[in-house]
C-alpha cells in the first residue's frame, strides 16, 4: 500500500482486500475487554478540517484513539487559516509538529492529492472527503459492508466482490461517495449501475467502469446491493434538481421497491437518512438496511487505515507482530 | 442502580448514597501522585451537547479522563445535527461507533430520557441537563457537598441527609437544578424549602416534596443550607421577572441575611455567580460559601457516576478491585 | 524557576539557558520510536482561549500530550464565559477542576498577570500571548533557534546568545512577539536592534534595551539573525501604517536584501508568513529561513516549560529521573 490515501483509484485488489482482511481483524478489538491496541502510541493522528462533518470527524477520531494514537481536532474556521493562511503554511506547520497522518476534509477537489505530493508532509494524507470529487473511505466501509453481508465475515477474508451486482441511486453528480465506490467496487470485480436522475449524471460517466440506467425499477431485480446516496437539502431547489415528490416518486426507495430486489440483497446509505425523501422510513428501520453497520463499520476501516499508513505492512510478520500487539496489551 | 442516569427521581436512598460515597474514593484519587485510575480504558464517552456549557462540559471530560476513557466532544452546532439529522439517526450513530456512555445536554426536557429508553443505544446515557426539567448530578454534588460540610468526608460515608434542613432560593420555575434537588434531597431525608418570588414558583409545586415560602428572611435562621439559584440575565426583562434591584432587595443573599443563619450554615451557589444580584461579593467570597468547593465535587461525583454506569457494581468484590485498580496504577 | 511563565522579563539568564537545554533534550523524543514521555501522566493542562490561534494551541496541545498529560480545550467563546462570567470565576473553575496548568491566550494585556497572581489558582499559568504585551514561549522558541543555527545543536548546550546580533523587522508597535524577543534575547547576552516604520515603533522605546533603527539595508551586514514580523493585514488600512507597497518596498526582505546579510546569517519568522508583504517567497523557501523549524522548535519549548513548572526541578537528581523516565517508557 501507499503511503496515503486520496482516491480509490490508487488502491489495486490487493490493497483493498488487504484493508478490508484488515478491518475485519479492528473489528473484533471491539469485542474484547480493553477496546484498545497500543499500536500507535505516540503517534499524532490531525483532522484537519475545512469543512463541517461531524460524524467522519468523530470516526476518524475514535479510530485514532482505539489504536491509542494522539488527536488533534483542527478545524480551519476561525484559524489563521480563514485570515489568509495557505494550505502549503498549514501543512508546514502540521508537518513541523510532527504529525504522522493528517486527516483531510476540503470543500476543494483535489486538496488532498496537492498536500500529498506537494513535498510539505512527510506524514501520511488520508482524504476524509474533496469537493465533489472522492471519499474513499466510506467507499472502502461500503465495500466491508457488502462483503460482510453477502459474503461473510470469516467466509470473507481474502475475497473480493467478483460477479457481485451492485447499484447506486441519486445525485451522482454531487456525490463523492458515488465516484468513490465506482471505482473501488470495480477494482473489487464488481458489476455496477448508476442510476440516476438525467440532469445528475456527471459528463463524462461513459468513461466510469459502470453502466447507467434511469430506471430504477428495472434494475433492482438484478442487485445485489443497492446504495441510496443521501439528498443534499441545500440542492434541492436548483434548477437541474427535481422538485422533492417527484424526486422521491421515481428515485425514492420505499417497500414496494424493496420487494423487486432478491430476497438476499441488502439496502445501504451512508447516513444522515432523509426518510421520506431518498428512502422510506419503512425501508430504512427493516433489517434489509445497513445505515447502521456502515457507521460502525468505518471505525474499522479507519483504524485498518490509520494502522497500515502508519504502523503496519504486508508481511506474515506484521501479522504476528499485530497479534502480538493485542497480546500485550491483554496481559498488561 | 440502574444503566442510565436521566432523573433525581430514579435514585432511591441507596443509589445516592452509593453515589456519594463512591465520589469520596474518587476525590481521593485527585492527592494522588498521578491522578489517574485506569478503570475506563478502552471505553468512550461521549459529550453530546446540544446547548453551550462549557463548566458543565469540562467537568464530565476532566472526570472521564481521570477514568482513562477516551473523551469525543459532539457539539451538535454546526453538524449535520443542524442540518436537520434527528435525535434518533445522531443517536444510532454514536451506538456504532461504540460510545459506552453518552453525555447529553439539551435544551430539550426529555431528550435524554427519548435516548435512554427508544432502544436506540446500548451504551449508558447521563442526563447533563434538559430544558427546565432535570440536571441530576448537580444536585448530587450539591447534596455531597451539604453532607460534607455538615456531616463530614469520612463521617458522611454510608450516611443521608436526614433531618438537614434546606433551603434552594430563586428562579425556581426556570430552574432545573432546582426540581433535581429537591427531588434528590427529599430522597436522602432532607427537609426542603423553595423561596421564589411568586411569579417564579412552577405551577404544581403544591405536588413537589418540599414546603414553598416567599420569605426568605424568616427561612434562613431555620437553614442548615441555603442554595442560591443563578439568576438568568436572558430571562431578566421578562414581564413575570421583578427588576433587578427588587430582585436582589427580597431575594437576594448579603452580609445581613447571611447574619440570620444558623452558625453551621453553609451558602452554596452552582456558579457563575452574578455578584451583586442573587449573591453579594461579600458572601460569595466568605469561608461559608461552598462554590468553589462544588466545582471540584463536580468532578468526582461525575467520575463516581461514570464508573458506577460503565465500570464497577455494587458489590464488596467491586470495591477490591476498585482498590486493586488504585494498587495497580501506583506500581506500574 | 518560578511557577508560571507571565513575561520574558521574568527569566533570569540561567532560567532561559536552563530552558533551552531542556528543550533539546525533549526534542529527541521525536527521534524515538514511541515519541512520548509518561512524565505528566495524570496531570490536567487547560487551554483557556479567549483569542482564536490555532496554531499556538495546537502546539501546546501537542506538546502537553506527548508529555501524556490530559489537555481540555476551553475556548471562551460561547461558553458563560461569553455570558459575562468573569476571569476570577473562570480560574476559580479550573482550580476547582484540577487544572495543573493553565495555557491562557488573551486579547487584554495583563491577563495572564492577573489570573498568575490573584492567588485564585495554584496551578501554573503559561502566558500563551497577551493583548500586544508579551509572548514569551515564541520568544523561547525563537531564542532556542538562534541557538542551534549559530551555536549549534551539542555545542549549544549550557550556552547563551552572548554577542550575537540580532535583528527585528516590523510593526514593533502592537507585537507581542517583539517585546518578548527583545526582553529575552538581551537576558541571554545577545545585542539586539529593532527596525520599524516611524509610526510603528512603540512610545518609551528608548528605555528597551534594543537600539532602534530606520533603515534596514544598513542594519542587515551587521546581523546574524533577521526576525521577520507578520504583519497583520487587519491593522494594514491604518492611518499609521504605511501602504502595502512602501511597506514592502522599505521592510520586506526579498532576494536582494538577504544576499546583504553574511553567509551565515538566518532568517525567521513566527509565521504564518504573508509572502510577498514582509518576505518574499524566494526568501521564504530559502534554506536560510527557519520558519519551518521554529514551528517544530515551539512543540520542544512547550515541552520543556510545561516539564519545568509542573513535573521537573533544576537539580541534578531530576535530570537523572527524566533519564529514567525515557528508559521506563522505552521498557515498558
Amino acid at each position: 500500500m501507499k503511503h496515503h490515501l486520496i482516491s480509490a483509484a490508487d488502491l489495486t485488489r490487493d490493497d483493498a482486500v488487504l484493508i478490508l482482511d484488515t478491518a475485519e481483524e479492528m473489528a473484533r478489538v471491539a469485542d474484547r475487554p480493553i477496546k484498545k491496541l497500543p499500536t500507535l502510541r505516540g503517534r499524532t493522528v490531525v483532522n484537519l478540517f475545512y469543512e463541517d462533518s461531524t460524524r467522519t470527524r468523530i470516526s476518524f477520531e475514535a479510530a485514532a484513539k482505539r489504536l491509542s494514537a494522539d488527536v488533534i481536532n483542527f478545524s480551519a474556521k476561525g484559524s489563521s487559516v480563514s485570515k489568509g493562511e495557505s494550505l502549503k503554511d498549514t501543512a508546514l506547520t502540521l508537518e513541523a509538529m510532527g504529525a504522522d497522518a493528517v486527516v483531510i476534509r476540503h470543500h476543494a477537489s483535489g486538496a488532498p492529492y496537492r498536500l500529498a505530493n506537494s513535498g510539505w508532509i512527510d506524514g501520511s494524507v488520508v482524504n476524509a472527503g474533496d469537493g465533489t470529487h472522492e471519499h474513499p473511505t466510506q467507499a472502502l466501509l461500503d465495500a466491508f459492508t457488502v462483503r460482510r453481508r453477502l459474503v461473510g465475515r470469516d467466509a470473507g477474508m481474502g475475497r473480493d466482490l467478483a460477479g457481485r451486482r451492485i447499484t447506486i441511486v441519486g445525485d451522482v453528480l454531487h456525490s463523492r461517495v458515488a465516484r468513490s465506490n465506482v471505482l473501488l467496487l470495480n477494482t473489487l470485480g464488481a458489476q455496477v449501475t448508476v442510476v440516476a436522475p438525467p440532469t445528475l449524471v456527471p459528463i463524462g460517466v461513459e468513461s466510469w467502469p459502470c453502466e447507467v440506467s434511469y430506471d430504477l425499477d428495472a434494475v433492482l431485480p438484478k442487485s445485489d446491493a443497492v446504495m441510496m446516496l443521501r439528498v443534499q437539502r441545500e440542492r434541492m431547489n436548483a434548477a437541474f434538481f427535481p422538485t422533492e415528490r417527484e424526486y422521491a416518486r421515481r428515485y425514492g426507495l420505499n417497500g414496494d421497491r424493496m420487494a423487486r430486489m432478491p430476497e438476499h440483497a441488502v439496502v445501504m446509505h451512508p447516513g444522515p437518512m432523509n426518510r421520506g425523501m431518498e428512502i422510506t422510513a419503512e425501508v430504512a428501520d427493516s433489517d434489509r438496511c445497513t445505515a447502521v453497520e456502515q457507521v460502525a463499520n468505518g471505525v474499522s476501516i479507519r483504524m485498518a487505515v490509520l494502522y497500515l499508513l502508519l504502523g503496519g505492512n504486508e508481511s506474515a510478520a506484521a501479522h504476528t507482530s499485530r497479534t502480538d500487539a493485542v497480546r500485550t496489551e491483554e496481559t498488561e
